[in-house]
């Protein structure tokens, strides 16, 4: 029938099955958003905050996301290789996700920014990735974390220029070919900035999984309270290499 | 490097060229949504509106986007068989458009229903399809529009059977197997209702076009105002039938 | 079940509908195939007739091809839009074409060059294609027939060149940056070889197509025999232009 | 350019990075085939040699090919997960794996039947599988084994009914329903044939593999000869368990 026959030109791609998924949000035109908005340079705290508090309620809504990393106005979400969100269909993934990612970014503005009207309508567009091996996921996530470290030393350096006096073509001039030491220098001479004291948030980025706390529930009588365990969402800004998931072995294997 | 080796792990499929694509939004448990935010039954016209600003918005981001089509909780949106839109990357189209539709309808929010607010983060999904002619792409928002007209005449005697008294069971139970002119002989002879006389939005849902319209300058100094052409989008609830495409030859022939 | 995970694997892509589906086989190391087989240089008649056969073969196995193009080592096979081979599963399509095309050539090759061995197990692969519209097909078709005069003309000219005594080096740097007249000037010139009298079969390649004949069975008793329709299959050595396609206006609209 | 332009019509779809690709290769219409040919039932032997030394053949052609298995008129191709054959394009490795085997069945026909002669045009499908894990694979050759086994079991027992005098359709009837172990029963009380004496070929299938032996090279002046390794390519009638994995552990490591 018609309404059969116009059905079967959709397409419904399956993400293959035993595949740990990667959806990586991140958002669009925020260079004009960020100036609209006047976000801090090179980076703003508030904007990064309410990036985290984004991903805290994906977590939340997704409960296959067994981890996130993300900087700038980037989040990379990994999906438990066992996920039968969808039944794995990658375009429902990738709409549904993009979609929750900016209504909570935008439910959360206000709270964020009291001060700020929401100027610009924001948008955030967002790729599958599978992995056949979660060795490949950790070294996709280091290789993001690799960027947010390279982007950021380079615009903080960028920005102390300019604020220094520099144009922007003369501080483009001068960070081209440089390397991450010189740049580590280039800061301390200058400026007398040690990049390694600069937020943990800003150089490395933030980490968001699940980890297990105690609660204590006080006793109603009046004695002793009682513990229980119970699951949070924790954000971290640390180094994802082997010593963080020696650290964490619980995080990519259970799927909650 | 690394860097390279962990891209080759996306997909990036590329929807075919010389096809219309219809990226077709809908909203992800909007039964909950409707209830928690106490939506008039069957229809909530100020929910139906903010759904046309919505896709007016898309109409403005997309220049590509030739013709929309929506009802209840979803639109449909018509690329233009041309657009390159992403190099018609389809991950990219339909998170961004899943994206900003969204980001609309919450932005939009308050100023349509200024004294309710907002209590669940909405949330949307979207499927791409490719129809290789437009005679398909046709054929495809007449079988939206039936469904509109199936779905709506049927809650529309859900509801007043419900409001009259019965058990949603019962009500369910009437309606079974009913054609679609018993349930207008049914409204007519029960509730003295004549269901064509229910608003065109509700009975037919909501087409966005963009059309041609004269602009009247008044005259700087006092004179004659000078008549000037611009296009603007129209929201129409109308039958999309043959005739329509006659009348409106434009729509699908301008690529914008 | 495990054998239901197992199964999962696979990918089942199907061509979209209401598309033409073209299927490209081609050889593979032919260049080593004509070697150990002494072809004739720059065209082998035999070898062309034996893919001719195989072609032939093809549109006897396949009802849904409706037309054929070939030169050298490779041939295009248009299924109709139409075609439910397969129910358009790309992988079955292309591996039974290129298996049958294959055992074709095999089985044939006997009867094309009965004193001549085969020697080295020939080989061929294949690409699909698939075309919204009839007007890009036709453009595809033209495309290789332009690859075949232009592959054709140069090879022509250079083993005219080797074999009046050229090195195969010399005779590249010759050709380099000759256009398609200069060649024509060059046979003409050098070697008194009026390209245009070349055979069609090496100049325009081999199109494959059916076309109903009249059959004259001859009367059983004695008098008038009856004439009769019946299609049957043609190879043709013209050009692929708007010509062709308006003298044989029932190609492409037939599905067998 | 028009020729770009017609080429992006293709797909080349890339089977991901770091997945064991399974090729499985089928033959088409081989009930027929085998009728024409006279094959024994339910076995050929010298069928099923014709179908070894084509994948022996396949070995030596695609030396990414780590492991094959196969019965009746099918033959699995395990490809090494780090293959880079054809970059990995799936239209490619389907369409040559299939046209090469047919090639070698169709060439080689001649001496495994000498006395007949090839009356039908052989013609084989494919599929492509791919695994993220090795565990998995080996669980695919399971299953494949599994069904070598019930079919072989099923029509070992059917073809001794007929023989015996039933027709076809009671043969069906006797059969329908019963276990792998009443089927054993069957064939003891009515036929005194023990099943696990049948030949291994037909109740396991065909692994085929690399291994490596030692050659003896005769010395030349006298003395004693020389020890040297070399890899050949065993056909072998054996359960794929773990214990086969176990006792051929370079099997799926290296890669050739
Ligand atoms: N001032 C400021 N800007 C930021 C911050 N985080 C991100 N941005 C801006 C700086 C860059 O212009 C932009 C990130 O680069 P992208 O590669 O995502 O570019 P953009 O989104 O503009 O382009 P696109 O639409 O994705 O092609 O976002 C921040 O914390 N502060
Ligand atoms: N009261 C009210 N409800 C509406 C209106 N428009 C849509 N809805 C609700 C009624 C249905 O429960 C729901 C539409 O059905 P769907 O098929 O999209 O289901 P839903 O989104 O709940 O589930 P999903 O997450 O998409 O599987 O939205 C409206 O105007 N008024
Ligand atoms: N002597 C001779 N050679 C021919 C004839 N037709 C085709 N060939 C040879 C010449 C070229 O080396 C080869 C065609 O080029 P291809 O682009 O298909 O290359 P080839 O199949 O060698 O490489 P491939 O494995 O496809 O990458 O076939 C012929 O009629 N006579
Ligand atoms: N007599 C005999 N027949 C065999 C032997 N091996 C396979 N066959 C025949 C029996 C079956 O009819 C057929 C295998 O079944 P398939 O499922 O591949 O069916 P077939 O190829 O006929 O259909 P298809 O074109 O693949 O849908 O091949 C053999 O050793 N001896
Ligand atoms: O209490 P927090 O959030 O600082 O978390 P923690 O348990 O101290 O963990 P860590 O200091 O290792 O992040
Ligand atoms: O002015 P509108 O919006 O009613 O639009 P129109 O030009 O009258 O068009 P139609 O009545 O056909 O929708
Ligand atoms: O008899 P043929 O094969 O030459 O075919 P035809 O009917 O003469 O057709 P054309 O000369 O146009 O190829
Ligand atoms: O010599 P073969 O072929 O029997 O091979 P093998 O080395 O004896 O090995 P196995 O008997 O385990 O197949
Ligand atoms: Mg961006
Ligand atoms: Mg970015
Ligand atoms: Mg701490
Ligand atoms: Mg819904
Ligand atoms: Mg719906
Ligand atoms: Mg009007
Ligand atoms: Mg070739
Ligand atoms: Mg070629
Ligand atoms: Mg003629
Ligand atoms: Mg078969
Ligand atoms: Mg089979
Ligand atoms: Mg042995």
């Amino acid at each position: 029938f018609m309404h059969e026959f116009v059905k079967k030109f959709g397409i419904d791609r399956i993400l293959p099955p035993c595949n740990w998924i990667v959806v990586r949000i991140s958002g669009c035109q925020f260079d004009q958003f960020s100036i609209i908005h006047s976000l801090d340079k090179p980076n703003d705290e508030t904007a990064l905050r309410l990036m985290n508090a984004s991903a805290s309620l994906m977590m939340e809504q997704y409960p296959d996301i067994v981890f996130g990393y993300g900087f700038s106005n980037e989040y990379s979400f990994v999906f438990h290789e066992k996920t039968e969100l969808y039944q794995r269909q990658e375009s429902l993934i990738l709409s549904s996700c993009s979609s929750y990612f900016t209504s909570c970014y935008v439910t959360k503005w206000k709270e964020f920014s009291p001060h700020k009207e929401l100027m610009q309508t924001p948008r955030f567009e967002a790729v599958a990735l599978c992995y056949p091996k979660l060795k490949i996921v950790c070294e996709y996530l280091s290789w993001r974390q690799a960027e947010c470290h390279a982007g950021n030393q380079y615009n903080t350096c960028f920005w102390m220029l300019v604020k220094s006096g520099k144009s922007e073509t003369e501080a483009h001039e001068i960070l081209k070919g440089t390397l991450s030491k010189d740049k580590n220098e280039l800061l301390f001479q200058q400026f007398q900035m040690n990049y390694n004291n600069e937020p943990a948030m800003f150089r490395k980025g933030s980490c968001i999984y699940r980890r297990k706390v105690e609660e204590f529930a006080e006793a109603e009588g009046g004695d002793n309270g009682t513990a229980r365990e119970r699951w949070d969402v924790k954000v971290d800004h640390v180094d994802l290499g082997p010593g963080f998931w020696r650290k964490h072995p619980w995080i990519m294997t259970n799927c909650n």
